[in-house]
Order: structure tokens, then C-alpha cells, then sequence
């Protein structure tokens, strides 16, 4: 864990630059707005440490399978999100000196992301080798008004000399991907232009033949005034394209570069149109200038904060933090687009690939389903629903037949698009997040109409994948799951994972009500389904009920708990107390073998079917089973720590509570798993949200009915949130001396507070 | 299964060329001589499909691993076994028409290894485009009387024309490996010359820095005499160096390149002398000239087939069988090298990487012991001596300490280098197959002081291992291996795997027995010992013998059969006989999680154990273990077959034993399991030598005494193989009348046949 950042209410803040937490920083800053996004990367050039990145939403690469053995049944490609073309360069070269900052000398270095208005600042003193010295400070933001347009606001101040310098100002879509498996580049050149002033370049992806369009123009400005460029040289190579200028640096007086930037995508343009597009939107954003293009975008930030901000009173780093979460995911998706998802790095790495992993239902739905309207949620179900189709063709590879689906773990576009076969082929859990997020969205918003449009199709193809996985131990004389990988990915191919088990049977359960639901609602609409899915309801049904009364669940008796898998207790049953702290984090210090046969948990496993299920247990057994497994739990996913808040939450650990909060929270701010230089986690902080609504606040929904049951950590004055629900918005103030409940608009609500009902009005 | 090759006795016959059966003939094929070896790819060019293949022994590459997602613990590199310079080239062009057999018309094409004089013949009648005809018959031998010898005798006749033809007759370093994890090329150009009839290239591997030089020598005949070339092109070209000579074809005549090659390594010569050693073993060859050169190769061959040849009469499937595995085992490995080892596709193929697994101890070592000098298995033996330290090195990367010796899965040099974890990190009973090839070896030959002398001190180190390796179950009250993959490979991290608790155990207990026999055979040795290891004796043995008597060991007491693992009879069990013919190879037709869940075993498990520790268990132990596993078992490892047919011997189930023999006598000659084109299983042919001496032939060797308990198959008239035990030579024949057993050298003896001792002098 690093301390490395400033606390603020609103800002994050670098102070001096460290070259080894460069990466760190660039992850930590990025920027975007749903539709692109950048990492903190420098405009100058910078031959230290970085990894240079921005995104384009929807565009990707399928990179072929690397790996050491083949095994049957592996996807042929694992989708990479692409590093797409550069448009934040601008050099500055005075007297053959380049300025870069690994090699001058840096004094008074920022770097500051403003998280009010989404604007990244960064302002440092650099000394040439021949003592000339320059301020410089930039500005940046990805518009949240305009989605395709990126801004920059570079201004460089000679402190103790008068001279010539040169400004590169280009895009440039020659760019790598770090995790490129055979060290490919993944862009091709179509069409490049420049003139004073402007340049275009767009590349399209080998394979997938996406198009990107990437358009600058700029102007240099000091005092208000656009200056004389002493020279122009227009740049292109392949895949480049831009100026050189030579301009007059006067002592003392700042010289401004503001370069405007159009990213599109032939996700939304038709290619033949995508230059022309661009120079619409260039000319836009050239004509309403840096200080308007900023107004507007900062304007959607403050709504977005009205509907989505938490505050915490008296402690800063956690105030911080929430905020931080909330930035990035709002930053990340926003809902519009239902062809789009939320990647587990966003906008600020490359790592893992994909855009979608079972992160989006089982952490992020309830952040979008209680901070946007319907919709929103919907989409990311309905996106689902698309690749049912890929679904049934995935399960087929791996042997199931009848309009099984099987969800994959990570994809693009339905098709899975993972190789490890631990978890691609085993981790077989993740089909049915599918199916609760359906349970989530349809208590949250009482939408049943969801199941028969388009939810029970998809349930139907789930709950056959659940009655064929499945066997029948003759031994046990119950169903069993073999071959499996839980959501403690420090455990692979073991049997009877009870969390796997668990919800494998209440999908079958829930499918059969699904079913009941729609048959009476609609009953035409079932017989299409029936017709659609070839569905042989009573044969079906009949089988899935058997399989849920005789699902054989691994509990140990004399401890009262329910068991990881079979076998656990075998384990030399240690807590992670016990670990020195050179073991940590164990998957970066331990073989994977040690780690399979020790008894550490990864990430909730037990915890986590219990959360998911909370009113299926008594309060004992949730404690029994969290003061087992909590003690015994790494945390090494960002999808643990939140988990745990909410659990502690409810058994009234606060301590624990706090800390585990802190650490989602602050997971990429302080670096805790020691890799946020490869992206920040961005699924994970819808869980941090929930941790403060869910875990503090104890929100939960039961039969249409919001319930409430806060209490607050002791190092903190109060809290507040605000919770879209059913057409209402609520907003709950928590503080030492009670709870507060505000119903901000919509129709008079009932809601529990501490087991007591609340009209609002 | 194929049947494509003609049964005879002592060749290997292939009439018709099939261009879909040519990679496999290509390795059935192989010729080598220890030193070097050769695929039976063509001379001449050829489009079509084909894996070029020349090897020399030692001369290996570190690829760099290549894996979707690194696990901590992983080695660095996977090594290859290198596709050596090709020498066999000799290029055909008439008219400006190559001859290439996927462009021409081919007719009477044969191609015949004669496994009795190691000799590969091929004919043909080849149509150009144009109508000329051709008749090509071409002969070689990799000479087993000179290591860097190989020679050609490539013979053309014109049937229907006279003209002038080019021939490029060349040595080429510019070779590929089909598994290059990069596609890179991994040999680069040291040294090269070419002069009219002679051309040399010394090419170098990269990072490992092996030279090797090829050269070649030629001279064209026709009836017995020189000819005169027309025009001689000296060609080089990067790594390349070679003539192209213009000759007369006369219709009707025949005309013979005689091409000598000599195929050099660093591993064998000074590298500023290789080219000077060539230069001389060149000389040496193309005076003594082909005829006299394959005299003096084929006497060696002579002399080998006394050693150890087996005849069948009776059934030529079988005999050819035999012979083919003897050949191949015997091409692949003299024993002469204690550097060398032997490759699972010996000089065939590529795959696989590396040299050395655990089949050289469990499947190779009794193979040698009966037909080699004991030195040949103690150079076996002390080639793991001598990688001790590398296996303590490689049990520290994985968390172990204090002189635990784990040794590698594959190696080329004692590091691992194969890179799946589930066999790299958790297939760990191949550490204690050093163990066992040690208690061969001793009984065999009665080298006790092989402990003292080096055995013990891997011994200890093997030991230390296991006992770290265990953990104490507080639930079972016993001592546990989790997170295993035993001999069956289709099931992976699996917990309580017998066979390898139960080697764990075993090799707890006998590493007391060598401490025992070194500390009063040899006490000063044995403090050296105990110094040079650190040997914390009282407390190390104290703390095994605890083990040894607390092991868990897992079995079905309802069914009275040891159980695979934990778990195991949660499956549904089925027979492979209810498998769909389409679902053959299960681990080409299935998914890996598919394979792993059910109940199919890839080779011997239980029974491998049962196999190696025999006297262990009463008969109805091994018959009800057998019956139960073998019908759950899909051969789908060359290695399974050999151990059935040993233990279906000892159940008398003669038909069951007699099919699996062929199934692994014969395994690559019909392609049984549809991967012979990527190589002949080589180490598994000792295992079909075993099936006859130990299996049919029912040999044991106990307390220092031979058993023969032999039985005939019905298909058979007679069966004889010969042994070398303790200085003497024993023939032993079996027929339908009864079993002959003869002395041909050394000391009487008194062994045991069917229950009977007999004396023989």
C-alpha cells in the first residue's frame, strides 16, 4: 500500500514527480466520458516509464490464443482493447533540446484531476541540460457534452530566456498494444491529412476493421492573440500526421497551445463519412474554444454529481475515495449506449481485454440501477440478452446441447474470449450472474415485464446449462458439480464449490417462477418462447425440480458452517494473520500450486453466495460462516473487499467494516494490490458504493419495499447519498445523531428505517 | 487406427504415396544412430505436406515460454529440441521442371526401412508436366559404426527421354521449428564454404550457442564411373551452401548421386575444430564410399539384434511390432553418452521439447537393464546425480527449502522446463520415479554401492521434498498430498491421488533403507553425506517415519478397491465401451473441463501403482483394481497399454493382454492414437518390450533372483527374447509346448520358471 497521493474532497493530487509511480499516476488520472477515454500520459514526450493509452468504447482486436499446450474447446482469440490512435502529442524542442521530462530537471511537478468538473491539470518548472527553464501547464479533458471531442490547454512559459522553439502538434495512430501477443500492431492506415493547422489520420483495426477517425486542430496564442509561426512543416508518415511550427519564446511570457481533438468511431458513423464527420466536429470544437467546450463539460459533471454523489463528513481519504469510484465509473459508461459495457479497467489500462466479465452484473448493476434511470440497467441487461445466440454456440463447443447457454467469462461481442480453461471452461458461476441480475433489476424496479420480453428466453438456455452440468453421484445419492472454479479463483477444478452449487439450483428455481410469471402475464407470448427454444416444459421443468431437491450442498457439522468445496477442511487451515508480509500479495509471491493447496481466499466464495442470498440464512450462520472464511481471505481481487463491508456491515463489525472499506475505496488511490499501474479497477468501485449504501447504509429491497439500516463508522461525522427508485429520488443523510430520509421527488413513498416504517412525502 | 504399411518380419513397407499419410510415414520411417537422426523426408523438393525433420542429439533451444496468463513459478523457457541443418537435400530440375512428387504423377512409389540393416529405401516413377518420365530409387543410413556419418545413394533414370538435367545438391542451416513459440529461427550462420562436389556450413543456435557443422561430399556415377558435369554453379546463400551441376541424362540409364554427409557438434569437438573435423570425417567417408560405409553400419546392426532382439512366429503384425520398437529404441539411444538421454519422440519429431521425463526412469530404465551392459542404466541414473542441484534449485522457486530435491517434469539440463502448472507444479510423483529407477537398478543388478556412491544423496533430497509436500489433515487425523495431478493426466489439482501418496510414502521408507545400508556399508562416506547435505538425521527420519505411518490413503471399501483420489466416486462411471466412436480420442473431441470431470483415465493410475509395487497386494486386490479401472481406461497415452498387458498377464486374461499389445507394439505403425506424424512415442517402446518379457514372459526379478512365469498368446507358434542378468546372457523361448531356457554366457544361475527352480549352466 502506497501513500503517494494527496487527500482532497474533490481532487487527487500528485506533488513532485516519482518516475516509479509514473504508470501508477497515468492509471490514477485518466480521463474520458463513456465514449473514449486517456490515461494520464504526458503531451511532451517522456522516455521514462509509461504506458501510453487511449481507448476508443466498442473498438477491440482479436488477438490469436496464446498459449504453451492447447487444449480442446480454447477460443481462438482473446479480445484485447486496443490502444488507439495518440491525439494529446504536442514536442517542444528548443535549441536541439527536447523537452521530456525523464531528462530535464523537474521542480514544482502537479498533476491534479479535478473530479467536479472531470479536468486534469498538470504544471511543473523544467531546466534544460543548458539551464534554459520553462514553466509549463496543461490542461485536459475528454468532453462529457461532446463525446467525440478531446481538449488541451498547453502553456509554456520561458523563465530566463528569449529564444526559438519548435512545437510538434500531431495524432498519431502507429501505436502498440503492450499485451500485443506477438508483438503486433493492431492499426492500419486509410486515409491521412494535413495542412496548417490540422491533421487526420484514420486507421482501421486488422481483423475486426473497425474504423477510427483522429483530427486535431490547434492554435498557438499569447496574450489572447494567436502568434506567427516563423516556420510550418507539415508532418506525415505512416500513420502520422500533424505540424511542426517554429515559434518566438519571449521571457516571462506564457505561450499558449490549444489543440482540439475529434475521435470517431465507425461504431457510429458510416466509414465513408468518418472524415467528413470529423471535420464537422473539429470545426465545432475550433469555433466554441477551450473555455466553452470546458463550460459544457463541466455542466454534465455537476449533474452527474446531483444524482450520483456521497459525501462523508470528517475524513477526508474516505470522502476521497467514494468520490473517486464514482468518477471513474461515471466516466467509464454511461448508460446511453446498450451496445457498450463496463471493462474492468474502463478507460485506464489494457489489462484482461474484453469489455465484460460477470464484474457488470454482479457489482455494477445496483450502482446503475439506484444512480440512473431504468434504462440504463436495462441496457446492460438487454446487452445480454443480444448474445444468448453466442451463448448456445459456446456451450455447444464445450459438448452441451438443446439450447444450453453458457455465458463466457470475458467478451466482446458473445463469443468468449478467455484461455485459461480454469476459469474459461470451470468457472461456470458466471452464467447464472446473468440470471440474478435479472432478479436485481426486476425488485429494484418492479419491471416483470423484463422476463417475458426478454428475460425468460435467456433464463430457459441457462437452466438447461445448470440440468446438464450437473451429475448424479450414486455414491452421494444427490447431484453433484464437478470440475469447477469458484469465485476464490485460488481454488480450480474442485467439486462441489457450494457457492456454484447454490446458485446453480436457484436458477433452476428461479427460471420455474420466471416461467409461472409469464405464462399467466402473457400466456401468447410463453407459447412463442416455448416454440422459439423448443422448450419441452413438463420434461424440462421436471428434471430441474429433481435436480433442486436432491443438490448436494458441502456443509461441515461440527463448525456449523457451510463448506468452500469438498474437501476444504483437509486444507492446513491458517488466517491470513499468520502470513509475513513478504508472502504478500501470495499470487505475486507464491507458485500457483502453493497457493491452489493453502487454505487463502482469494476473493468471497462462501461470503459471496451468502451476500448474494442473505434471507436464505439466520444471522448465526452468517456470522459462523464470515468469522471462518473472512480471517482466511487475501483479498487480492477488488471485488472481495466490498463484499466483506456489507457483511460486517450487518453483523455489526464496524471496525472491520471501515477498514475493508478503506481498502475498496482507496484500492487503486493507495495502490494495495500493487498493479494499478496496469489500469485502475473499475468494476470493483461499483462495489465500493455499494459498500457505503449497501455495507453502512444497509439498504436492501424486499418485495418492492426499500429498507434501510445504517449505522455509521465511528471516524466519520455523517454521510449522505442519494438513491433513484421506482420514479422517486430519495436522499438519506446518516449521522452520529440519526438518520435522515428526504424524498427529493415523485410520488409518497413508505420506506423502512431500523425496523421502523417512514412515509415520505 | 490406420492400417496402411504392409506386414513383414523385418520391414517396414509403405506402397503408394498418400499425400495425407506422409507426415506420419515420415516419422514411422526415422533413421538414426544416437548421435543424429533424420525423418524420412524426401530428398528431392516437395510441396506438399511434410515436416522437415534432421536432430542431433544434446542440441536443444530455450524458447521463450509462451502462456496466455503468467503463474508465478513458471519457467522461463520450454526447450526444443532443434530441427538441425539439412543434409539430405538433393534438388531435381528438367527442363525447368522441379521434380516434386505433390506436382508430378507418381507411380510404383515405395518406401521400405529395413529395420535389420537400419537402411531407408524409396522408388518411384515420377510424369513432368511434359510426359518425360523418371524412375528414382533412393537409399540412406544414419551410420551406426560412425556417429557423424549419414549417406545417400540417389539414383535417376530417364525411361522415356534424354536431356539435361540440374541437380542442387546442398547442405542448408536455414531450418524452421514447426514450434517456435515466435516463429522465430533459431539457428544463425557461423561459417560457410562450398567447392565443386563439397560444401560445409557451421551454424550456431541462439542463447545456447551450439555449433554445429554439416558437410557434405558428392560424386554422380553412372555405370560405376564418374560423369562429367556440364556446368557447375557454386552456390551460397545465408546458411546455405551447395553446387548446382548440370548432367546428361541418357534414356534408359541410370544415373547415382552418392552424396556423404558428416554432421558435427560442439558438443563433441572443440568449436574452433569443428570444420577441420568435418573436413576429415568427409574424407574418411567419401573414400571408404557407400557400399563399404553401409558394411560396416550394418554389422553394428547386426550385433544389436543379437542383443536384443525378440521373435514372434506366428503373427507378423506382432513380430513387426516388436522389431519396429526395438529398432526405434535402439536409434534413439546407445547408452555411450551419460550426457544424452532419451527424448519422448527420440529423433522422429519436435514435440514434446526437452529430453528427459520420467518415462526414461519408468518405462526405459528396465529396457537397458536387460539388454545393455549395467553401465548403460547407471549412466542413466547418475545423469539425474548430476541434476540434483538443479532440482533443489527448482523445489526453492516453488516455496520448498533446506535441501528438498523436486525434479524437473521435462529438462534438457535439469531446469523444468514445460510450463502447464497442472503438470509442472502438481505432477509430482515423477520426482520419486528417480527413486524407483534406483530400486531397479539395484535389484537388477546388485550395485548396492550405487547408494553410496551417489544414490543416497538424492535420496535425501527426494525425501525432504515429500515430507514437506504432505500436510497433517486435523480432520482426517492423517497426513495428506492436495493439489496433485498423478499419472492420469485428464484429472487435474486433485486431492489424495493414491499412487502418489503412496510413491511418497514408499519413498520415505526407502530412503531410510539406502541411510541404512550406506551408514554400515560405508560410515565415513556416510558422514560425508550427512555434512555435504546437511542431514539432520534423528530429526529428518523421525519426523518420514511419522509420515509413512500416518499416510492417508484413500479407497472404496464398499467396492474394496483403492480409490483414484478423493472424489473419485462422485462421477458418473462409465465405460469406455459406451463411448461414441466419435467422441475418440476423447482429448481431441472433448473440452479439457469435460475430460477432467468424467471418469475416463488417460493411462494407468491406481493400477500404475499396482504395477510398481506388485508384491504389495493379494492377487484378488490387483484383479478387482483391474477390473474396475482398466474398462474406465482410454489408452490415450503411448505409456498406458504396456503396464495392462503386464498385469492382464499376471490376472491370465490373455485375450486383454494380447489386444493392448498390439496396441502398443503397433501403436505408431497404425497410428493408433492420430499424432504418429508429429513423431514416434518412443519412450512407450520400451514399454512394449516390457509387455513381452515382463507381461507374456511373466519376468521378475526378486531378492536378487530371476521368475519367469511366461504364457503364450493363441495367435501365437513361439515367442523368445534374451536377456543379459548379473554377467550372464539367458535365451528364453516360449511355445505352445512349453518354455526353453538356455545360458549363452557366464556364470550357472539358478532361477525359476512357472514355480520351478531350474538350474542352468
Amino acid at each position: 500500500m502506497k501513500e503517494y497521493l494527496k487527500h482532497h474532497e474533490w481532487q487527487i493530487i500528485e506533488e513532485g514527480l516519482d518516475p516509479h509511480y509514473n504508470k501508477i499516476s497515468e492509471s490514477v488520472f485518466s480521463i474520458g466520458n463513456g465514449r473514449m477515454g486517456q490515461r494520464a500520459n504526458f503531451e511532451e514526450e517522456y522516455s521514462g516509464e509509461t504506458l501510453r493509452g487511449s481507448y476508443v468504447a466498442g473498438v477491440y482486436y482479436p488477438d490469436k490464443t496464446r498459449v504453451g499446450w492447447w487444449k480442446n474447446g480454447y477460443p481462438e482469440y482473446f479480445a484485447k482493447v486496443l490502444n488507439a490512435p495518440n491525439w494529446i502529442g504536442i514536442h517542444i524542442s528548443i535549441e536541439n533540446q527536447k523537452l521530456d521530462l525523464a531528462k530535464c530537471k523537474v521542480e514544482d511537478f502537479t498533476r491534479i484531476l479535478d473530479m467536479k468538473t472531470g479536468l486534469l491539470s498538470r504544471s511543473f518548472v523544467a531546466t534544460f541540460a543548458d539551464g534554459k527553464k520553462v514553466r509549463v501547464e496543461s490542461k485536459r479533458f475528454c468532453s462529457m457534452a461532446h463525446g467525440e471531442i478531446g481538449a488541451i490547454r498547453y502553456a509554456i512559459t520561458p523563465l530566463n530566456f528569449s529564444g526559438k522553439a519548435f512545437l510538434s502538434i500531431y495524432v498519431d495512430a502507429d501505436v502498440v498494444n503492450k499485451d500485443s501477443n506477438y508483438d503486433e500492431k493492431f492499426w492500419e492506415e486509410v486515409y491521412k491529412a494535413a495542412s496548417e493547422g490540422k491533421a487526420i489520420v484514420t486507421a482501421q483495426t486488422k481483423k475486426t476493421f473497425f474504423h477510427v477517425t483522429t483530427g486535431m486542430r490547434y492554435v498557438v496564442e499569447s496574450e489572447g492573440k494567436k502568434v506567427n509561426y516563423g516556420r510550418i512543416n507539415i508532418e506525415q508518415r505512416e500513420k502520422f500526421a500533424g505540424n511542426i511550427i517554429q515559434v518566438d519564446l519571449v521571457e516571462g511570457k506564457e505561450l499558449v497551445v490549444y489543440k482540439y481533438a475529434a475521435i470517431l468511431s465507425s461504431e457510429n458513423h458510416p466509414k465513408d463519412q468518418l472524415v467528413a464527420a470529423c471535420n464537422k466536429v473539429l470545426d465545432e470544437a475550433f469555433t466554441k474554444k477551450f473555455d466553452k467546450l470546458f463550460e459544457e463539460h463541466a455542466k454534465v459533471w455537476e449533474h452527474k454529481w446531483e444524482e450520483c454523489d456521497i459525501t462523508i463528513e470528517g475524513d477526508i481519504a474516505a470522502q476521497q475515495g467514494i468520490r473517486f469510484n464514482i468518477f471513474q465509473l461515471t466516466q467509464t459508461y454511461t448508460g446511453e449506449d446498450e451496445r457498450l459495457n463496463i471493462g474492468p479497467k474502463g478507460f485506464t489500462g489494457e489489462k484482461y481485454g474484453g469489455s465484460t466479465y460477470w464484474d457488470t452484473e454482479a457489482y455494477c448493476l445496483p450502482f446503475y440501477l439506484s444512480t440512473s434511470e431504468p434504462k440504463v440497467a436495462r441496457n446492460l441487461l438487454i446487452y445480454r440478452y443480444k448474445h444468448l445466440e453466442k451463448a448456445i454456440e459456446n456451450a455447444k463447443k464445450l459438448g452441451f446441447k438443446d439450447g444450453a447457454a453458457f455465458y463466457p467469462f470475458v467478451t466482446m461481442n458473445g463469443e468468449e474470449c478467455h484461455n485459461e480453461w480454469e476459469i474459461t471452461f470451470e468457472e461456470i458461476h458466471r452464467t447464472s450472474a446473468m440470471a440474478y441480475a435479472m432478479r436485481d433489476y426486476v425488485e429494484y424496479t418492479g419491471d416483470k415485464n423484463y422476463f417475458t420480453e426478454f428475460g425468460l428466453e435467456v433464463l430457459i438456455g441457462i437452466a438447461r446449462f445448470w440440468a446438464q452440468r450437473v451429475n448424479f453421484s450414486a455414491e452421494k445419492n444427490k447431484y453433484v458439480i464437478l470440475g469447477v472454479t469458484g469465485p476464490n479463483e485460488y481454488e480450480n477444478n474442485v467439486n462441489n464449490n457450494w457457492y456454484t452449487n447454490y446458485l446453480g439450483a436457484w436458477t433452476l428455481r428461479f427460471a420455474q417462477q420466471a416461467i409461472d410469471y409469464v405464462k399467466s402475464a402473457d400466456s401468447k407470448r410463453f407459447g412463442e418462447i416455448v416454440s422459439k427454444t423448443n422448450f419441452k416444459e413438463q420434461e424440462e421443468t421436471s428434471k430441474w425440480k429433481e435436480i433442486v431437491e436432491k443438490m448436494y450442498y458441502p456443509l461441515d457439522e461440527k463448525r456449523g458452517i457451510i463448506l468452500q468445496q469438498d474437501g476444504f477442511m483437509d486444507k492446513e487451515i491458517l488466517r491470513v494473520s499468520e502470513l509475513k508480509k513478504e508472502d504478500r500479495p501470495i499470487n505475486q509471491k507464491w507458485s500457483w500450486d502453493r497457493i491452489l493447496r493453502s487454505c487463502f481466499i482469494k476473493q468471497a466464495d462462501v461470503l459471496q453466495g451468502i451476500f448474494l442470498f442473505e434471507d436464505d440464512f439466520d444471522i448465526e450462520t452468517i456470522r459462523k460462516n464470515y468469522d471462518f472464511y473472512e480471517p482466511l481471505t487475501v483479498h487480492e481481487s477488488s471485488l472481495s473487499p466490498c463484499v466483506h463491508v456489507i457483511l460486517a456491515s450487518k453483523l455489526g463489525y464496524k471496525s472491520s467494516a471501515y477498514d475493508l472499506y478503506l481498502r475498496t475505496a482507496r484500492l487503486d488511490l493507495d495502490d494495495y494490490n500493487n498493479d494499478t499501474e496496469e489500469g485502475c479497477h473499475i468494476t470493483s468501485m461499483a462495489g465500493t458504493w455499494m459498500s457505503v449504501v449497501k455495507g453502512f447504509g444497509g439498504m436492501r429491497i424486499r418485495e418492492g419495499k426499500l429498507y434501510f439500516n445504517p449505522f455509521i463508522p465511528d471516524q466519520w461525522k455523517s454521510y449522505s447519498f442519494r438513491i433513484e427508485f421506482r420514479g422517486r429520488v430519495l436522499k438519506i443523510k446518516v449521522s452520529k445523531d440519526g438518520v435522515e430520509t428526504k424524498l427529493e421527488s415523485g410520488a409518497p413513498l413508505t420506506i423502512d428505517v431500523k425496523g421502523e416504517s417512514v412515509e415520505l412525502k
